[in-house]
């Protein structure tokens, strides 16, 4: 299909001009003041859409910030796939911490710098790329679909009611999604099980307003020493989660999937050494890919009490909050974790403060079975364009409305991303390399050709 | 002595409007953008007390914010007493908790609203105007000298400096500080103890940068969950404070002196009610006014890590820092005390985080006698205008310099403060009442004619 190679050899740096563009709207779904560069990135992405050609593109409003869908139907006799992806993105924050302006992208050292260069604008822009090269060159073998949201990462509130108030328009055969990882460019996977995610923000009241820490210390309840302590409390010295009840639904994995999962390259000295750890510690009795890949955890995502400025204030506080994440495994369900959370944490609170646990979003997990058509043809696309055969694997990660879809639309959904862990989403110094951008694009062609064949078969 | 009330009725709008010329000087020792305000605060102190008619006054530099110096020398034979006090204040923040701005000060239900209002402002510029009453009335009773500094709320770090190079000129028989409370207005006070002060902020790391928390989330150590297992680990549950060595120092109070502290009145139910709490909780074993007034304490200041604005961000962070500050009691040393808890902290770290623990200021307790001429002056000096002998108590807080006088310059300090613990110093909406505004420049005059009579006796 050497049609793939000189489209994009043709095209590339015009690619790579209008992720740029893209790029450059601040769409940051947690911020209100973004609420307009919202608009501007759907908006964006529906007249590339259009221009690549789809039959119609639409901007819908929905209670949140608004989805983009298109479609282009071929024929009603071929399958349909939908790709799902977000053009909304992470905060920046802290700023100070990047090499370069963080919605200001560039290239260096073969790679794009910015928020959002992987997580998801590069990898959504890849699809949108893949359908232009298909359709400009005639080489279009299914219908397609796209349905991109713009809270993925606020917690896809709004994407379930969408879904189930657009179940026809919606119909396809498999959703394809870009928004994960690889484990390197020469050693290619799939991702076949995400984690879901409870998360809840917790506020500790104590006096009502904050006190001298000299004419009151010692003698009430300190809010930030408390929720310290609370905190402290939701994991045992083996790194075991200690609320109760938390672990009830968890379905254990066998020794054998286990053992295969074992098979996947780790290298625990480099993994230290990339992050700058002495050690690594987690739940007693797993390996760390463990941990991230079939285990449960919890983890303080922000935490903020008194006086953070310079110097020192002599206060102490009226409130401590702190943001808390738990990572889910099948099975488990984000509803009844935040209220397992909330209820332990009211109980352990010490007398002299007051305690709210508010749920702010989360997902269920999601296993995806690697006998289906539309993995095997995932596994043939990477197959081909990577040299090698991808390696079925299950990532820490979350991508919440992944069990909805199936839920709502009954359908399955392949995890195709192309990422590197390297790649620092939600961190400063965000970056995909442009090799994994056209890899890409050159890769999705093949699947939309195989899974034309084998979809119905 | 006719001649204190109607001075103060004749010139009395006049100190207040001054007063607000001070307070709108937002020095705030902490900030380095408030530089040039310590120096506007400064210079503006000098010209008042030139105008109230000192022999002279000076802006003397440091390693940090200036000391104002001014001295009266009326007669060689008399005693010298001199004023400390400290022109700077605290941080203001939070902001959005004021009921009017901080910077500018205004009258509301017989109350000065602004932060500085009592805490040292309000309470130093009574001394400044106590002096001009006796001054331009002919009562000047005594020598008297100013030493004023800009950097009491960041520990007085050049202050020790400032008194070993200038033992000469700062002879007194004995300092006089308005910087504390009384019980309440029908209830007069003296404080007669200060607990010392060690301050340190604790800086945890994990990884290198702020990490997906789910990508990572269960297969490394969180720095924010480790700072909290340490902090927690800091108090034991019955809220002693854990750190080998803490106590060693500790002198015991016997069982005498605690049960003439406890004729001190105090409601346990409005305390609790002002501050809007179900208990109050100390070290097992004492009352509330012993946990604040011969107990050592510890508490977190300020807490912060990772992200902490709107919404949900999923990220496990790679730093988490906490203000920690503990209060110490007579013959606890700051510096041997910081060295202890850098030393437990360090030793509690779990594996997979580094710690940092850094010495930011301290200072040593104090108890003053009761039995010397300063002390029966100033008790002599509230009985008249406040109708009642006053109790000697010791407070919680810290003024870290008082010890070192006693050390540098040989010499006792009286803290005859006119405070009340709801003006809320430290904290948004601070505000000191007229009522002890004018009580204070009432009573001065008081103090200085009897100690004239009995320093030397």
């Amino acid at each position: 299909m050497e049609y793939i190679n000189n489209y994009i050899e043709a095209n590339k740096d015009r690619f790579l001009n209008e992720l740029f563009d893209f790029i450059r709207i601040p769409s940051v779904s947690a911020k209100p003041e973004n609420k307009q560069d919202m608009y501007a990135a759907a908006e964006f992405l529906k007249n590339k859409l259009l221009e690549a050609g789809v039959d119609f593109a639409e901007v819908n409003e929905t209670a949140g910030h608004p989805v983009v869908y298109a479609e282009k139907m071929i024929d009603p006799k071929l399958p349909t796939v939908m790709v799902y992806g977000h053009y909304d993105v992470q905060p920046a924050e802290p700023l100070e911490l990047w090499h370069s302006k963080p919605f200001e992208p560039e290239v260096r050292d073969g790679k794009i710098w910015a928020r959002g260069a992987d997580d998801d604008k590069g990898q959504l822009y890849m699809q949108v790329k893949a359908f232009e090269l298909m359709n400009k060159t005639g080489n279009l073998a299914c219908n397609i679909k796209f349905m991109v949201e713009g809270e993925e990462e606020v917690g896809s509130m709004n994407l379930g009611d969408y879904c189930k108030a657009n179940k026809v328009k919606l119909k396809s055969d498999v959703i394809v999604v870009s928004d994960t990882t690889i484990i390197a460019n020469d050693t290619p996977s799939i991702t076949t099980g995400l984690r879901g995610l409870s998360y809840v923000q917790v506020e500790v009241t104590g006096p009502n307003r904050d006190l001298h820490s000299g004419l009151y210390g010692g003698a009430i309840v300190n809010p930030a020493n408390a929720l310290a302590k609370m905190i402290a409390k939701l994991h045992d010295d083996n790194y075991k989660i200690t609320i109760p009840g938390f672990y009830d639904d968890v379905v254990e994995i066998s020794r054998e999937e286990r053992d295969l999962m074992a098979l996947a390259p780790f290298n625990l000295e480099n993994y230290k050494k990339s992050l700058d750890i002495d050690a690594v510690k987690g739940e007693t009795g797993y390996l760390p890919k463990e941990h991230t890949g079939i285990r449960p955890c919890l983890d303080v995502n922000g935490m903020w009490s008194g006086y953070t400025g310079e110097g020192a204030k002599t206060i102490l506080p009226s409130k401590a909050f702190a943001k808390i994440s738990m990572r889910l495994v099948p099975n488990q369900d984000p509803e009844i974790i935040s209220r397992l959370i909330s209820e332990y944490l009211t109980k352990i609170a010490p007398e002299g403060v007051r305690v709210k646990v508010e749920y702010l979003h989360g997902g269920n997990a999601y296993v995806s079975p690697v006998d289906i058509a539309a993995y095997k043809a995932a596994e043939f696309a990477m197959e081909k364009t990577f040299g090698k055969q991808p390696i079925p694997v299950r990532s820490g990660g979350s991508i919440p409305i992944i069990a909805l879809f199936e839920k709502e639309l009954e359908v399955k959904s392949i995890l195709m991303g192309f990422g590197l862990e390297s790649d620092a989403i939600h961190s400063p110094n965000e970056n995909y390399p442009l090799f994994n951008f056209y890899k890409g694009i050159e890769t999705i062609p093949y699947f939309f050709n195989k899974f034309s064949k084998t979809a119905f078969v």
